[in-house]
């Protein structure tokens, strides 16, 4: 604490990454990268755009990004927002769609002055109690009034639930950490609901490419349907692009024009010249990712059967991770326990989900070491 | 306009950066760039950093970065906040120590709700008139209240005149688009006045490496003496990397606390790998970038004295820049004869400066080519 904070400075709670180890070798599974590495088309285009002119400032507007974003979705470029990361995307968008308690134009201040009964403050915003934990960190940042809503005893989300008077909603799909998805009809069916309250519905689409195996698919295809559906993605999972920062979002013109007016009033150019060749070819290079996140799916899916017949619990996934709960040990021993083995995981030191734990699916020799490692722990050994 | 945008969407006046001509070749002399490209340790640094790792996120603390550079300017680590470009840091700054008409924990919105006085509105932050015209921007993006102070007929700031009653003070220097810089002791007088009250004096110097020659210098050094003093500096203009987008910001460890408290409210990793690599290496390398910009500063004096010659206003520049009149012709008939002539410099249609234009230092060829076109458009051809 300062006396030089502001208000808004004191009262955040900002969001706490994993851990990114810099002395000791550890078998990484904290935070979700991808155990393959990028194309060579992107490394070979970074290389290049090295080269070229990086004392001239980048496209503001990342046409070229875009428009290969737009070619590999069927959508027009005006439908694309590129940004440096989806976290700065999601950082916008809560900044862009969802009403502070505190930005009031009809002379009212909601709840916050005496005199005032509150009737004018926004409706919340919602997302699950159990899901990224950057979501109420946004809504602090810009004050927004947010509620969350408790996911199902199986962990799952029940879209129905969200069909209340509120400020938008945003969900992931697959959700993290429980690694569970949705079908799209009932994404869609909520963005239906949410179009003539003027609300916003955002789906975070982070794991959606480990989903091609089951039943979950990205709901892209449906923004010419729904005005108010923004879909965002990162190449920092399905790409193995966590160190370019590179994310995007693709929904309807005016949503996306939202998405400008908010970066542009903070920072014109926030993707540099090599991030923009780099990504622009991992876009555009989907056979490369294909294979290798067909290959972490298969991973995912020995990896779960492996734990199950230890008896471990673990949630169906649709991403490139597993939240699992051991036969007879808490999450933080477990967590403790792997860690001391050079192997880390995510745990989540919070009700209802304490004694799970989020592991990324590394390569196959990885696993193996977890696996053997989880044996030994529990006693299995 | 759109039904999903919220209040602060509809309200913002989002800042337009200079063009970035993608179809013609221009001589671009429009958005401060340096002409000579970035230090060889630089493109060395991003190639081999595009070769490992980049699957992985970066460190979100940017250590070796903030270590470089912490070494170059004799302060601490803890004393260093890095970002993407300075926009990004003033962006964040604004958002940490400037307190928003609307974020008010007294129970009380100032001014926004019919039953307040507004006795308990936040003081204004101060800057000049005519200055970056991204600060109102930011201004407008948290709800910040601000009052802009004129400045002198000479164009010239007078720090006196923000010694009143305050919410912060920011000021460029040198200036731009003016290029002219203020002595040290003024400025630290005002950090002085501030401290007492709580508030922070923003230095953005952006242009100081182009100072050196002049009697204007970095306050960094002050900042063990004023812990409500930041100094933002960026790599844009002075490391010739304005494609790698880099910027960071020196002073009291507790005003780079607020900074990372803001940023990891909103995005845990602003700074890819390659920025990250890349600018290290440019931070360590004075020696190629003195040389390079002793150039600028050279090609900055003969081409003040050729338009003087013309009979051109020139005001002092202490910037890779010079603010100019022609004797004859209105800043936008001199601006579009140049365009014409493919040459692009910026031209702001604001009052007290819409007879000046801003041209940035190019090469010395590039430089003789707008001298010429300059002598063409006033008829002295």
């Amino acid at each position: 604490m300062s006396e030089y904070w502001n208000e808004r400075t004191k009262k955040i709670s900002p969001y706490v990454p994993g851990e990114q180890p810099k002395d000791r070798q550890f078998i990484k599974l904290n935070t979700n990268e991808n155990p393959y590495p990028p194309s060579p088309k992107v490394i070979e285009a970074v290389k290049k755009a090295a080269d070229e002119k990086l004392r001239l400032y980048p496209d503001p507007e990342c046409t070229e990004l875009r428009e290969a974003i737009a070619a590999r979705y069927g959508v027009k470029t005006e439908q694309v927002f590129a940004g440096n990361g989806s976290d700065e995307i999601l950082g916008f968008a809560f900044g862009a769609f969802f009403e502070s308690n505190t930005v009031c134009c009809s002379g009212c201040c909601g709840t916050r002055c005496d005199n005032c009964d509150g009737s004018r403050e926004p409706a919340p915003v919602l997302f699950p109690d159990i899901t990224y934990s950057f979501y109420p960190v946004y809504a602090g940042l810009w004050d927004i009034p947010f509620k969350t809503i408790p996911l199902r005893d199986d962990f799952s989300i029940d879209t129905s639930e969200y069909k209340i008077n509120c400020g938008g909603v945003i969900l992931p799909n697959p959700n993290a950490p429980t690694s569970i998805a949705l079908e799209s009809e009932k994404l869609l069916s909520l963005a239906k609901y949410l179009e003539p309250l003027n609300k916003v519905l955002i789906i975070d689409e982070a794991y959606i490419a480990f989903s091609a195996a089951k039943n979950a698919q990205s709901v892209i295809p449906f923004i010419h349907k729904h005005p108010n559906l923004l879909v965002v993605h990162t190449l920092s999972k399905s790409a193995s692009l966590a160190g370019l920062r590179v994310g995007f979002a693709i929904g309807n013109e005016k949503l996306i024009e939202a998405l400008c007016r908010i970066r542009d009033s903070f920072n014109s150019y926030t993707l540099d010249r090599l991030a923009l060749a780099g990504s622009a070819a991992a876009v555009s290079d989907t056979q490369y990712y294909d294979e290798i996140n067909a290959r972490v799916i298969a991973t995912r899916e020995r990896v779960t059967q492996e734990l199950q017949s230890l008896g471990f619990n673990v949630l169906p996934s649709s991403a490139n991770f597993v939240f699992t709960k051991a036969p007879n040990l808490g999450g933080s021993d477990l967590f403790a326990g792997l860690r001391e083995k050079g192997i880390l995981v995510r745990h989540f030191n919070k009700e209802r989900i304490a004694d799970y734990l989020r592991v990324s699916i590394g390569a196959d020799e990885e696993m193996d070491l977890f696996l053997v490692a989880c044996r030994e722990i529990i006693g299995r050994g």
